[in-house]
């Protein structure tokens, strides 16, 4: 397919041009210029004639789909289930109880539930750790969707358990790691230092760099996460993980939210791709991440939603917005993370964080088309003198109404292309049915 | 107007009540019961058969309007104008100058695109402190919202100035107070205790009393200003005001980040109305309110937006979302704020703190008709296990469908039927060119 969105105003973390073109070929962005002609476009192939589909950006903005570098997604299955608990009250009753019994069919349907909500929301890509991660790829390849996905791994040591675990991730990379035209890349997810034994995370080390592929977890959540690790191991959890030499693996660390001054020298100096969730870590009152002590030293800081049971949304405008906020007032600086900055979190540190840096989070020629239009003629946005502003602290969804991954589009007009979104409204009130209290 | 809504789920800071009927009759709830028979309502009343118009409820949840206690509705002419900067700078270099420029029909459009923006997110009532407050009251009376108006004071003493502003104060109540079928309420505002004499200060108390009028002001804002009122006063500002007897009056407090213990101890003895603002708050970095020992003694704690220079937006979903997040993670327990806490801040909590408990705030029959429906079907919030869970932590403006002001319809399946939303943006673009950089 070829497009051309005309008269837009692009909007990334690098640049702002206003009343430009935009051409999609063969999924890449292949040329940005203030005017482009379908009738040139076709004659420059000498080989056949495309149809080009015209989008008009007029009064509209574009931006890189937004990167969900953290999340559980199925787990949109759990929304508003059980909120205002303390983490291990929610963790050890209400959510590992019910996801023991949990069945692929209802990782499948939850998957594409979510996914239309990152969709709706103007998310292109997205970190999944979860279980019946098959299903999260087939429900990835059929709508569309960019994603790195890995098979959480929970196990004490190499046992029978230990090993049906690894083998079912290292699965997931035989069967799906760079599948669905390059859009699915897979990691291997040890759930967490303080929930896989020392054997298991070096189990996951060799195999991550044998099979080339990155390691995604869970660092540092929450304050007993790091006094625990102290009374048992004698150090941080990150100091731990790099002890254990996991940090020569590109990895994906999410929350770091209590790390300290070693810990963040520890991570920017081993290249760690922090991510951080500041609504999930709000809610389950882990804390604030020390984001501007980590970017000052160089960490590459992403955002992501996490699960849907712990936020109780997918939406990274959100995510954007609180990011900057809670920056602003623990450090009593309104100028900490400004506008531009909180959108290149959540999009070019977001894909350079999950490993397709070269590929997307920003509207470069010859990068792949991942990319939302918001019509920014809304009663809450207007009138606009600053479109970054406008699409970090005004806008909210509700305004997204094309997007596009990998050239094609997966929403137009406000209508979802590649998903039958009744029919998985349908599924998801039918599914959830034996969940009600 | 004579209205049913069918077969809706009612949610409220109250109660939750499944597939109901509502009735609405002369701009009041009129009755509330599983099924209302169209026929049943007309033949009850002897005089004349009305049309009663049916809503169709099913899938929808319906919420009293959210209260946005505390704004400064026409600068939505400045969102996205000047962000990023420390408070002072803010003020002095950017907002004050251009301020003083401002022309009376720049007002009235603003006030009217504002409305739509808190119409279109679900707010049915405000209080609003700014200049040229006839043309905000005369959007509010076109529009059919109800609001709480007051013109900013801004005098060091009682001199030619001090009298020219006490005196268009005092006229805005003349006109004003009690109109457009009781939805305008007038109010004194002297600014801030740092911004008015207290000659001034005395006087808009007396006046107060004698009009029978609210007070609504900013109060400890800052950390700087209570350092400056402890040098120049040697006391706080709230004791300050307590001192002036300003708290005899019953008295609209916004901000109170910067609170101690006697502070809010006095705003308890004395029923001050706080208004907690979240995201202005954070966004210039002046902290985050002691919320949660505000209400431990008793304070009535309502939200607001401030002005959406300082916000971006109108959006009282995100922020009742906010407070209770910033309590969570300052108080370190995710119990704190649950979410039906949250939404009582946002509505009844709102309603007494602007006067109008009374009439507003909760689904009740006897009050007046300030109802929101919200379509709860949407990717976004499926699947649904707990209303008010959905409403607080998942929902974005974009569901709500239907929006009642004192019994009129003033949104119907998501069109403004008040404001002519076209002429009122096409007017935001034009009286904005002159204000872009």
């Amino acid at each position: 397919m070829r497009i051309i969105v005309k008269n837009v105003t692009l909007v990334d973390g690098l640049t702002v041009k206003e009343d430009h073109d935009l051409y999609i070929k063969d999924g890449v962005i292949a040329c940005i210029s203030p005017c482009i002609s379908p009738i040139k476009v076709n004659s420059d192939d000498i080989e056949e004639s495309h149809v080009v589909q015209i989008i008009d950006g007029a009064g509209k903005i574009a931006f890189p789909g937004f990167v969900n570098a953290h999340t559980h997604l199925s787990m949109v299955l759990f929304r508003g289930l059980a909120d205002d608990l303390p983490l291990k009250e929610w963790l050890e009753k209400e959510i590992w109880p019910i996801e023991k019994n949990l069945k692929p069919q209802e990782v499948y349907w939850f998957a594409l539930l979510g996914i239309a909500e990152m969709i709706r929301s103007g998310t292109t890509a997205f970190a999944d750790m979860y279980f019946y991660m098959d299903e999260v790829a087939r429900a990835v390849e059929e709508s569309g969707m960019r994603a790195l996905l890995a098979c959480g791994i929970i196990a004490e040591s190499y046992d029978a358990h230990g090993r049906k675990e690894i083998e079912t991730a290292r699965n997931l990379i035989v069967d799906w790691h760079g599948k669905a035209n390059g859009r699915i890349n897979v990691a291997l997810a040890p759930h967490a230092p303080y929930t896989c034994g020392c054997e298991i995370l070096e189990k996951t080390r060799d195999i991550a760099v044998s099979a080339g592929v990155m390691i995604h977890t869970h660092l540092s959540e929450t304050a007993d996460e790091v006094k625990r690790s102290y009374a048992d191991l004698g150090m941080s959890p990150v100091k731990y993980l790099a002890s254990l030499d996991l940090f020569s693996v590109p990895i994906l660390a999410a929350h770091c939210v209590h790390v300290n001054e070693e810990d963040i020298a520890l991570l920017a100096e081993h290249n760690v791709m922090v991510v951080h969730n500041p609504t999930s870590n709000a809610k389950l009152a882990s804390g604030i991440a020390p984001v501007m002590q980590m970017k000052a030293v160089g960490v590459n800081v992403a955002l992501g939603t996490d699960g849907a049971a712990s936020n109780n949304n997918l939406d990274m405008l959100e995510e954007m917005r609180l990011a900057t906020l809670l920056q602003k007032v623990t450090t009593k600086d309104p100028t900490t993370i400004p506008a531009i900055e909180a959108l290149r979190m959540a999009t070019c540190s977001g894909a350079t964080a999950i490993g397709i840096g070269e590929l997307a989070g920003t509207l470069t020629v010859g990068k792949r088309a991942d990319i939302v239009l918001m019509d920014i003629d809304k009663v809450n946005m207007l009138p606009s003198y600053d479109y970054i502003s406008d699409l970090v602290y005004a806008a909210n969804s509700q305004a997204i109404t094309d997007v596009i991954v990998d050239g094609q589009i997966v929403m137009e007009r406000g209508n979802l292309t590649t998903i039958d979104e009744e029919r998985v409204k349908a599924k998801a009130r039918e599914l959830s049915v034996g969940y009600r209290k």
